[in-house]
């Protein structure tokens, strides 16, 4: 017995559900959650089947391949591998704290092959769990010749995803581009308000009544990738623009996290610039 | 072309998502919306499934019945109809002013028959929405005298649902009997915290720093029904049991509309003494 | 015995805190409530004073008046006379019902003068709480045209505050001039986000999971008026624009209400683009 | 120049704020921030005064306890000394995880001093942090006799405060009233909501909408000391009860580290069975 999820993303159709659900009774696969949603603007249909059962991948695949529409996406994972990731950092430690700390007690499903940081600030930190921290300066490097350094270092862990810890350098539409939807990163503003730098100081010097943090998909539009997950924390006049970065962390790392575990339990489908989360 | 609903709450079976989209297939009745969960715990299975099309209500319902277990329940709901409600209050207006507005503007679809109340504090405000206000004095009645009198009102008008709106007396196991699960009340506190009289009073008292609201299915045992709805907002020591009761309204009334807006379009299944909502 | 709430402004300098309530103290005025803040980052200073006793008004103001540095703004309020205020609306009855309601339950403690429609949609509504009702159709006359008429029954009520209760269109400068600090508007999105028009349809675009909404004082840049209070919502992939536009009218209503309650208590300050609140 | 906090508790009384205000004045101290409370149910006045100068302490809280009425409680808190903590563990991470990483980072101002486990599953993370980890084995020893060791351990640190991040063991009223006002505990619920043991599998089978974690001060009763904060989570069906604990455990980290924080930095007050906190 095991437990594999099977993905399905394509144009809607009449009978799909049965369809699909067919199959899995066909093949004697036992449906443990079930969760689909239809975009009727765009007509669009996602779905995502726990299933446990004895797989014949190949055979189960291509009745499921049959069933679907062209243009289909489909995918079946297995959920006995662990995820990998790799970790960009700059100095601050509070959302790579809060990963190292998950991931070591269990509470987030994933491996962290590395972290990499442009400054030395959280080698100590990393190294006490044990984890390879790789301190790639980029001083004195062109921007494509950082990220040169960077991927090889990415590539030798062939992780599913890399999430930008607080990592505040703009990616270079190369690097982005090699990574489609496998870049996750933490800004540190609910997005769209306060794009770009400083967003703390931007939110003081506006006078705002809440604070927040959006994890999103890096795409080469500058904070504008799709939204994986959002959350506010209430300030008020005595906040000044120190006190607000303060106050924001844990909503950074509770919302980077929460975001993670989504998609590493593959909850989460990409579809434009947006995210369906089943 | 019509929009009905098909709930299904039955022992969990393989293939059962299968053989109920399978008929709603060959019926040629397009799934709009569908949702489905199985609690593992108890092996129960419920789905919700919005369908378009043309009905056959007997043949589309004698192949459902067909297809599920033993001890099934199954409903087609008509979405046509506007459910009809039936409000209880005493003094306070916040919730029942809330539901009048939102039946008036139309952001909550129900019909409210009629307003009853054990004091006629709330007459005018009823009537200026042109819904007939019965006023039913409790004082010198045994609580069977006076339910008798209510029952009488609310079975002329052959309500869906009641919805104690702020309404301050205890209700007798045989009128909670009556209506099995169609009792919608509204309590001020994030229950199990808090049951019985003057919970504000107990929340100040007791130095919470958070207090709440519950909407819950009436039954037998006083505060313990299934719970549809809470929700809860920040105090701090400033508040007095007054000022606690009068920040409470925005929350009470705003988790009970919500509550009964997820009844009303049949997202709500009870079961045991929790909800499912789909 | 009376209470009056002293409301101070002004730069920070040593000993202040000690002069008011020295000043106070020898008037024998008793201190019910009072709150102070120091915005260091500017040196402006801030207090307001809730106060029980027997007033001379003129003796104890030039003893203030002596105390304050040059360029202080003070105000004694008597709060006895309840806050008039206009209602300005064009076809949304969400938050003109919630203010409405609370006025009529006391729950916020305002005169509603009138109410100003540019359309005559919510004239019915406001006359169940007989309330005038003005319709002012901007068909057919240039923008100043239309706000001249409307400043004239304005300014026939002599209203403390005019309250934008979903007024969909855009005010002239000399219109905002005419009532500096005086206008209260809500807006539709947790700004700086989606400023301008038709917020839920841009917050659906960008595929947000959270939306909210701003309550602000009118100035002469669009939607960058000093933010009195803020507060979102949780959202998924499921809700369409439309049903962002339904879930936001609670957060709209509330927040406005929020807002207009703590301006009315003169709790709120403002001070260049932001408020501060004690 | 020194900072110093000044925390004055004692009967209202008349010109209190003129009084205590002037005395910093006469003092040259600068009040950097100011907030005060009166309780008027009980008639109590709360100051907390953080002050900038040179200070001499005697001769200040001389002119201080002249000016205050009998049975006043003042302090004179020096900001330059860290607080130092002890922490009692049982066998989950998360809380002791987020104490260990915020004051790693600095954004939480305490010395753990060291780490007391009933079990030894903690000692590994607690000494990656290089802080000393007491495994004191409860197996085997009276309750009094488990307690001793413990005691013995913490009194070799002197700490200010004893934080019981999950700590899943009753203590005796030998044992708390030893450390009165000095000991901190994160329960698992918005009590007073699933008093004891359990407390998701509690809301688990109440089947409630909420979940929540409370950080209070220990006394003798059972979870019913004063509350210092409370935050919740929304949940639904979906949640097992596993899954309650497993989404539980950022509000619990944040809660106790959010309390603590308060405590640490001098604003909470305890009055009777409550908190003040300015």
């Amino acid at each position: 017995m095991e437990r594999k999820i099977l993905l399905t993303d394509c144009p809607d159709a009449q009978g799909l559900i049965a369809k699909i659900t067919n199959i899995c009774y066909k093949h004697q696969l036992n449906i443990i959650h079930n969760n689909e949603y239809v975009d009727h603007s765009t007509g669009q249909f996602f779905m995502r089947t726990e299933l446990d059962g004895i797989f014949n991948d190949d055979t189960f695949l291509m009745d499921i391949d049959q069933a679907l529409p062209a243009g289909s996406r489909r995918n079946l994972v297995n959920t006995n591998r662990r995820k990998r990731i790799v970790i960009m950092v700059t100095k601050e430690s509070h959302c790579l704290g809060d990963i190292l700390m998950k991931a070591y007690d269990g509470s987030l499903d994933v491996e962290i092959s590395a972290v990499i940081g442009n400054h030395n600030t959280l080698a100590a930190l990393t190294e006490k769990f044990d984890i390879p921290f790789h301190f790639v300066n980029h001083e004195g490097l062109e921007r494509e010749q950082h990220e040169d350094k960077v991927v090889d270092i990415i590539d030798s862990y062939a992780p599913d995803y890399i999430v930008l810890a607080k990592f505040m350098r703009v990616l270079t539409p190369n690097f982005v581009a090699r990574y489609p939807h496998k870049i996750i990163n933490i800004h540190h503003s609910f997005l769209p308000a306060f794009i770009g730098a400083r967003p703390y100081h931007q939110a003081y010097h506006r006078g705002v009544k809440i604070i927040g943090a959006t994890a999103h998909f890096v795409t080469n539009d500058l904070d504008e990738g799709p939204i994986i997950d959002q959350n506010v924390k209430h300030v008020d006049h005595t906040f000044s623009a120190e006190d607000m970065v303060k106050a924001g962390r844990d909503v950074e790392k509770t919302v980077l996290s929460n975001a993670l575990s989504q998609v590493v339990e593959d909850k989460v489908f990409v579809y434009g610039n947006k995210t369906v989360i089943l």
